[in-house]
Formats: structure tokens, C-alpha cells, sequence
């Protein structure tokens, strides 16, 4: 699977600023079979027991492309996270800091129940600042947040260490340690 | 089917702006039965001979929920038509008229491949300036685009009208002549 979404990536250089390289997933999102295996494999883990999951939430923008696909497979329904001003009804927020000023995500107060078991999903996760704000949001919604799952996770921006307790999941590791 | 999504539409009135009464589908995503039902409606359209696709293609941001779980319940890939500098590669742009200003939505350019038969997806139907903007778009990428698909129509908005030629589903219509 690793191998399979390595060769699916494109690295665009210097964006979106330079000296980024960016891992650019829409190859992989276009090719029907690849973007059937990876959101099978995605779903795999949470189909049976203890692991199954009520609900996924997708942060946007790229994580409603994976997060709502990857719902359709589980059977479940989706929540999207969004950016401040987006979601017509009554949201609660949570505003982060980035490289360069902060960002605020948002989700419906009534998005999620007490209890309900969440699938978070985006397709990348670096440094985690995203991750964690919209993990910390869905729990002050009173949802059991069970995952952060990702297709790509860029190691050597440390987001896992930045997760802290929250569980995290990828399908391919870039850089990294052992990289 | 289209009393199924009346009943998991919301109206907020006075979303964007005053006056106007917004169609949330959130509740309909949160629910995994109407969710699932839905997309195998609208999946249901284009498995067979003639209407079969090839690529899903999804305008940012709803638009990505519906496409990318349409465009795996297809086994297909899913193309993102982006608001303007979020694609990393090179990109083919149409600025298009809204009632105040102008919006730029973007693909990168080998997104499909010419011929390649298009489904274009968005959640709603409103004045269609923004479906006609993405239509356009990927048919000047070589792109056979086939029909525009959607849950919801705002018929008192004459999108369909505005579409022309251009081939318009939808699985619930709200308002317009007969209403």
C-alpha cells in the first residue's frame, strides 16, 4: 500500500511557499483503482468490533475528499470541519496558531452526539496543528475521537510526538528517522 | 428518494446573508443511511452502456463530499475543481460573475485526459454560475462532461435555464413553477 501511494504522489517544489515540497495526492485521487484501495484499506481498520466507528469527520478541504468516501465504505455518516464562516447553523469553534498567524475550524454543535465514536480523517498530516484543534473540537462536542487517519504522514515535521495521546494512523510514511 | 432529502435538509434563514434561506444538507450527511442512499441514487444514473463515466469531478468545497463518495461507490477516480491557489500544479483558471464581484475556480491541467467522459458534481443547484464556470472549464482540458448532478435544485433561481445544453440532474427540486 505504501508503495502504491508513493507512486501516486507528485512532489510540487516551493509550494505553497518556497522551499516547501508539497505532496500533491490528486494523481492519486484520479486513479479509480488506487483511490478504491486506499480508502478500502482506510476502512479496514474500523469495521469490526471495539475499532468500529459511528461517525467520520473530514477537515477541509482535502479531507472532505477522503473523509466522505471513506464514510460511503463504512456505511456511516460524515461531519465536516470547516473553516470559520462556512457552516450555516450554530457551530463551536476553535482558533490555533500557524507558521505565520492562526487559523480557526468550526463544526455544528449538533454534528455529533455524546458518545459517538469519530473517525478524524485528513490526507496529510504535518505538523498537526489542524489535527489537534479539530480532535479537541469534536471532544468538546462530547464525541470518543478513536483516530486520526491520514494517507501521507510527513515524519520529519513531527506531528505524531505534537499528537501526543491522541492515536494516529498512515498509510505511508515520508522522511522521518529511518527515512 | 426526494422526500428522503427533504427531511434531512435544514433551512437557515438569513445564511450567507439576510433574506436568504439556506439549504444545509449536514444533516443529511450525518446520516449514514440517507448518506449511503443517496450517493447509490445518483451513482445508479451512470454504471451502464452509454452513461457510464470515467472521472467523478467535485466543485470545492461540498461539492468534494458528494464527488469523492460518488466517484468511489463508481470505482472511479475524483478530480477537485479548486477556488483559485490551492492547487499545487499547473493549472487551467475561469473567473466567472457572482451577484457581488467575482469568483476563479481552477484544475490542474492534465486532470483528465481528452475524451475522457466527466460526471461534475455539486451539492446544490442555484444560479449555476459556478457549475457552468467548472463545465466549461474542464471541457477546454478535452473532457467529454456528461451531466451535472446534484441532491438539491433551487428551481426559483433558473439555474437549469442558465445551464442551456448543458445535461442537469437533480434528485430533489425545491421551489419553482410548480411548487
Amino acid at each position: 500500500m505504501s508503495d502504491l501511494i508513493a507512486s501516486r504522489l507528485r512532489d510540487v517544489p516551493d509550494f505553497p511557499r518556497t522551499g516547501v515540497v508539497f505532496k500533491d495526492i490528486t494523481p492519486l485521487l484520479g486513479d479509480g483503482d488506487a483511490f478504491g484501495e486506499v480508502v478500502r484499506a482506510l476502512a479496514a481498520r474500523h469495521t469490526q468490533g471495539e475499532s468500529r466507528v459511528d461517525v467520520v469527520a473530514g477537515v477541509e478541504a482535502r479531507g472532505f475528499i477522503i473523509g466522505a468516501a471513506l464514510a460511503h465504505e463504512l456505511g456511516v455518516g460524515f461531519v465536516p470541519v470547516r473553516k470559520a464562516g462556512k457552516l450555516p447553523g450554530e457551530t463551536v469553534q476553535s482558533t490555533y496558531d500557524l507558521e505565520y498567524g492562526s487559523a480557526t475550524i468550526e463544526v455544528h454543535v449538533d454534528a455529533v452526539t455524546p458518545g459517538q465514536r469519530v473517525l478524524l480523517v485528513d490526507d496529510v498530516l504535518a505538523t498537526g496543528g489542524t489535527a489537534i484543534a479539530a480532535w479537541d473540537l469534536l471532544t468538546r462536542c462530547g464525541a470518543d475521537v478513536v483516530e486520526l487517519t491520514t494517507i501521507v504522514e510527513l515524519a520529519f515535521l513531527d506531528g505524531r510526538a505534537a499528537m501526543g495521546e491522541r492515536a494516529v494512523h498512515a498509510l505511508h510514511v515520508v522522511g522521518g528517522a529511518d527515512a
